[in-house]
C-alpha cells in the first residue's frame, strides 16, 4: 500500500484491490494493442467483446455457475432491481414472499407492492433488525411467485449464514453486500442480483444471475413492460441491448481475475472470516465496545458497534480519520460505528483499527 | 497526442480529450487529499458532493440553464429514457407527437406505444432517413402530451439545424449525439436527455435536463410507477436516490471543465463546423466519395459516405485501420462509412482522414 492511501472502511462504494487500480492506471490512456482508452472503446468492438466474455467465464468459474443461468451486466444498482424483479416475476393477481431483515429489504417490498401483492414471510423489525430470523419463524407460502431476501444487511451488520430452504418457490436474493465473499450454491437460487460497488467493482454496474426458466414468466412478456426492464431483452443481447457501462464492466472483470488469483471463493471466505474474527474479538474482549448485531447473525462484511456515549463515538470517528482510518460512521439511520471489510479490504487495515480501538479505550475508557 | 494513440472515429463510446484521460490517470490511485481512488469514494462523501455540484454548476454555465431546470445524472442511457419519458409524461388516454428521423426515434416510439398513444408528427422514413423533415411537413397536434425528436441521427448522418417551433407543447429532445456541440436555447426545451458516451464522457451515465413544471405530471405520480423511474425521485435526492455511477459523473465533470476551457459552446460550434467542413469538402470535391445525407441535413457530428463499391469500402476500412484511423465502418443497418467527429475529436484526425481519402482515391479511383 502506497504511502498516501488511507484505510477505507466505507460501506460502498468501497475499497478496491490496489493491484487492480494499478492495472487500470497502467492502461488508462491506451489499452495494449488497441490505441484507445477503455473509456473510449466501442461496446461492439472486439476488445470489449473479449472483456465481457472473459468476465462472464470467470464469474462462472468462480461461483460454479452452470449454463442454466444467464449472467447479465445491467445498470441502476440494486435499487433498479427492486423494481425489475417484480416487473418481471409478479403481477397484480399474485403474491410474493419477502423476508424483512433491514432497510434494503423494506425498499424492495415498497417497489414490489406497486406491482402485486406482498406477503411478509418473516421479519425481525421488532428486534430492530439486530438479527436474522430463525428458519422456523418463516411463514412461506407454497404458491408465492418467489421468495425475496437480502443476504447481508449493511446497516445492521447482520448476515444469513446460509440461505433458507424454500421448496419449489424461486428464490431471489439481493446479494449486493456479500456476493462472492464466500462460496455460494447457485443451484438453490433462481435469481441473484448485486450492485457492484461493495465486493465486485466500482459503482455503475449491477450483476444479475438468473436461471433460464424464469425469463418467460407472464409479467415479463407483457407488452406494457419497457424493453429495458425485461431480463429477456438483456439476455437475448448479451447485455449489449443498449450501450452498457463499459468501464465498470472492465473493472469488474479485473476484480474477478483478482478473486481467482486469490484462490477463489473458498480462499476469500477464509480471509473474510479471519478479518472479521479479529475485529469481533476486539469488540468482545471489553465492555467499552458493544456489538449491535446478535452474535449468531453477525456479518462478516459490516461490523457494527457502539461506544458508551455518542460523544465518544464522534470523537472516535474524528480521531480515527486523523489516523487514516476512514468511513467508520454508522449509517445515518442507526448511528454508531460501522467497519465495512469487504473482499478487497486489507488485513492490515483491520489490525490498524484493532490497535486504534485499544489505544482509544486506554485513553477514554 | 502520444505515439501509441490512434484516431478514434467510433460513433460512441467515443474519443475523450487526452488531457482529461491524463488527469484521470494522475489521480486514479488516490484523489489529492482524499487518499482513495475516485472508484472507491462514497457517493455521500464530501469530495463527491463537490464533484457533482461542480458538474451541475458548470453545465448550467456552459448551456445557460436557469434554475427552472433540474440537472440529473441517471443511468441506462438514452434507451432507458425512451421508457422513462412516456412513463412520466404519457398515459393510455393521451397521445404524444413523435418526429421520426431515424432508428433511435423509432426505438423511442416503440417504448412510448407501450404506455399511451403515439402520433407520428413527421417522418422521413420514405427517404430512408436521408434528411430532416421541413417544418411545413410536420403535423403537430395541439393537445399532444409532448413532442419528441432526435436532434442528431448517428446512423444516417443527419442533424436538425435548429429545433422546430412547437408552440405550448413540451418539447422533449434526445440529444445524445450532439449535446453541447453547439449553443442551445434551453428555454425552448422542456426535457433534454443524452447518454454521455459521445460528447459528454464515458458510457454509464445519462444527462437529463428537465423543466420543473414537468415533474408533477399525472403519470409520474401514479403509485404503480417504480421510484427509480420517476424523475421526481432523482430531483428530490439530487441524483443520489441510489448509488449513482460515481466515476462516470466524475469524468463528465472533467469534460465539462475542458469544454469551458475551450471557450464553451460557441467555440465548440466553430471547431465542429471547421472539422466537418473539411471532411464534407473532401467528399464533395470528387465523385469517388458520395455523401449519404441530404446536403441541407448534414450532421456536424457523424459524416456518412459511400465508395463506388462495397469491396472498395471494405478495403478502405481495412487500410484506414492499418493507418491508425479506427472505427470508420458505417452502422450495420446501413453499411457504408461513417466518421464520427464529436467535440473531443481532434482536427489532426480529420486532416489525416482527408489525406488518406485522397491517397486511397489516387490508387483505387
Amino acid at each position: 500500500m502506497s504511502m498516501e492511501r488511507v484505510f477505507n472502511f466505507g460501506a460502498g462504494p468501497a475499497v478496491l484491490p490496489e493491484i487492480v487500480l494499478e492495472e487500470i492506471r497502467h492502461d488508462l490512456i491506451a489499452l495494449p494493442e488497441v490505441g484507445m482508452s477503455i473509456l473510449e472503446v466501442s461496446h461492439r468492438s472486439k476488445v470489449f467483446g473479449e472483456i465481457i466474455e472473459t468476465a462472464v467465464r470467470n464469474i462462472r468459474t468462480l461461483a460454479g455457475i452452470s449454463n442454466d443461468y444467464h449472467i447479465l451486466f445491467l445498470s441502476g444498482g440494486a435499487t433498479q432491481q427492486f423494481a425489475m424483479v417484480p416487473l418481471n416475476l409478479l403481477s397484480k393477481d399474485y403474491s410474493a414472499d419477502y423476508i424483512l431483515t433491514g432497510a434494503w429489504s423494506k425498499k424492495a417490498v415498497q417497489e414490489a407492492k406497486r406491482i402485486g401483492a406482498v406477503h411478509i414471510a418473516g421479519s425481525t423489525e421488532s428486534d430492530k433488525f439486530s438479527r436474522i430470523p430463525h428458519l422456523e419463524e418463516l411463514t412461506l407460502k407454497s404458491d408465492a411467485a418467489y421468495v425475496h431476501m437480502t443476504s447481508n444487511n449493511t446497516i445492521y451488520g447482520t448476515q444469513w449464514t446460509d440461505i433458507p430452504e424454500v421448496g419449489k418457490t424461486p428464490l431471489v436474493v439481493d446479494a449486493s453486500s456479500d456476493i462472492f465473499s464466500r462460496p455460494v450454491d447457485i443451484s438453490r437460487h433462481s435469481l441473484i442480483y448485486a450492485g457492484a460497488q461493495k465486493n465486485l467493482g466500482p459503482a455503475g454496474v449491477t450483476l444479475v444471475i438468473i436461471r433460464d426458466d424464469l425469463i418467460n414468466c407472464a409479467p415479463a412478456s407483457s407488452s406494457a413492460l419497457p424493453a429495458m426492464f425485461r431480463y429477456k431483452t438483456h439476455i437475448e443481447n448479451g447485455s449489449l441491448y443498449n450501450t452498457p457501462p463499459v468501464f465498470s464492466i472492465y473493472v469488474m472483470g479485473l476484480v474477478m481475475k483478482w478473486l481467482l488469483k486469490q484462490g477463489g471463493l473458498d480462499a476469500m471466505n477464509q480471509f473474510n472470516v479471519q478479518k472479521s474474527k479479529k475485529l469481533y474479538a476486539a469488540i468482545d474482549c471489553t465492555d467499552f465496545y458493544q456489538g449491535t448485531a446478535d452474535v449468531h447473525s453477525r456479518s462478516l462484511m459490516n461490523v457494527t458497534f457502539r461506544l458508551p456515549t455518542e460523544e465518544l463515538e464522534v470523537r472516535f470517528i474524528k480521531e480515527a480519520e486523523a489516523s487514516g482510518l476512514i468511513g467508520l460512521t454508522g449509517h445515518r439511520s442507526v448511528g454508531g460505528l460501522r467497519a465495512s471489510i469487504y473482499n478487497a479490504f486489507p488485513e492490515a487495515g483491520v489490525e490498524a483499527l484493532v490497535q486504534f480501538m485499544a489505544e482509544f479505550e486506554r485513553i477514554h475508557g
